[in-house]
């Protein structure tokens, strides 16, 4: 199991076909695409300059729309994951 | 639905002509051109360094104007919708 | 009416001759050209990191002068505007 | 009367020569050039990250020396002036 | 020993294969290359600016991925190790 | 006279040989060259964000080495000084 | 003497051969290239926003590590010494 640090989540991506079972269709010409993606871990939260740990917004579970440019790809156990911070995620589908 | 994150708002882009009903005109040579925009969505506000949160000024209904390179674009159940930043927002027209 | 967000200002731009009414004349080699305007709309103040909301200086009729290239402009109802940020005015006339 | 916002101030040129009254000789050489100014306004201070209020060192009628290429010129009145932060003020005359 | 001051970590290699025994597989398309690594030795974490010391989520004996140009190698007593702060750190193997 | 500002320091060069008095030789191969320099006036400390001042650990009469390219050069009553920041002194001869 | 401000510290070159007797050997092909040195003065520390000095985690006669190209040259009576900050040690050897 991958255990992000931080403000990171690793993300397992989700598909994209033209149009996606849950709606979201990303534009080609768009310089930042965004991607959807499916939460599987979450860190703990930064710390902010005052010491205390900030609770991050997305748990595990959440899909997400993220900027397509930002994060780490990292391969587990077979599976392709992203680790990404919570500030690169832009939406929750809920 | 498309919940944003943090600072973050979900806008429904308002179609601009030459004179908006509204009575917004854009110049078509502002470097950075404004555009109109309708919130859908809010996030929870920003987390300062003293780990308190900061409720938005904006909410959802809100017409707001704001510089056009900002923001991220994502198609959701066939609409198209901007992702910004609420400190990318210039007025509210109210 | 344009409500501006934060340490946002809505300024009405004042008509520039050689030598304005009140005596303000601009040098065209200035890089940064400053310029007048009549404050119209003014934002709630920004937000520190201490999560304190602090109080603009500039208010609602108070003429200021401000660089030129700062801020956006904004057509609305048939009149131009321009929004800026209180931290670009550089000092009020009165 | 210009009133400067915030850690700003507004500066009287003072003439240089070769050697001035007050012994200051500028190096033409120098990079950064220093002037002699007088302070003929003063702002109310910066406000800290903590949301404090932090009064200016420098006062009214004060002589200063500046780097030469901070600040932005304005006339008011006929007369020449600079806006500056108190951040440029390099040393007080005293 | 090597004892890592503030946020730094010393970390011992762990080679790569096509797929670890763990299972990493690392693309080597990958702009920014993950790689796998253990933590032999934790500094006693970073100092806010509120004057506080945050301890590292990261502990000795932790595997862990991490961005490959992140670090500093160094050579002692024969072995090598990579010095890297714990903000490098994408997630712990667990 | 001249008095510096927030964590400013007006220095007198001290004049420097291939071996000087107090045996500091700088190599002219060094891109950062250090110089010799005695304190003639310190500022009152600089205010950090929370509002406070901090008092300077340099004071008056102190035999500085500083970064040659740091501060700015004026010339005051027909004799030059250099007005730095102390955070460019590197450390007190003492 | 030389005594460094606030987080510098004065270190004192420690020879290197290809393998050394604490048993550091630097590659030749590191781009950021480690070095061993040994603390001969330390500052009182860096002091934070809110206004509180931080001690120093190194000390006097501790061997550290570093990046090769931190730091300034100086030579004080007929010996060369390095002036770095603390955040520029890698590790301490003990």
């Amino acid at each position: 199991m991958l255990k992000p640090l931080g403000d990171r989540l690793v993300i397992e991506l989700v598909e994209q076909e033209e149009k996606t079972a849950s709606g979201i269709v990303l534009p080609d010409s768009a310089k930042e695409k965004p991607q959807e993606g499916k939460v599987v871990a979450a860190g703990s939260g930064r710390v902010t300059d005052n010491g205390e740990r900030v609770a991050l917004e997305v748990k595990e579970g959440d899909n997400i729309i993220f900027s397509k440019y930002s994060g780490t790809e990292v391969k587990y156990e077979g599976k392709e994951y992203l680790v990404l911070r919570e500030s690169d995620v832009l939406a929750v589908i809920g």
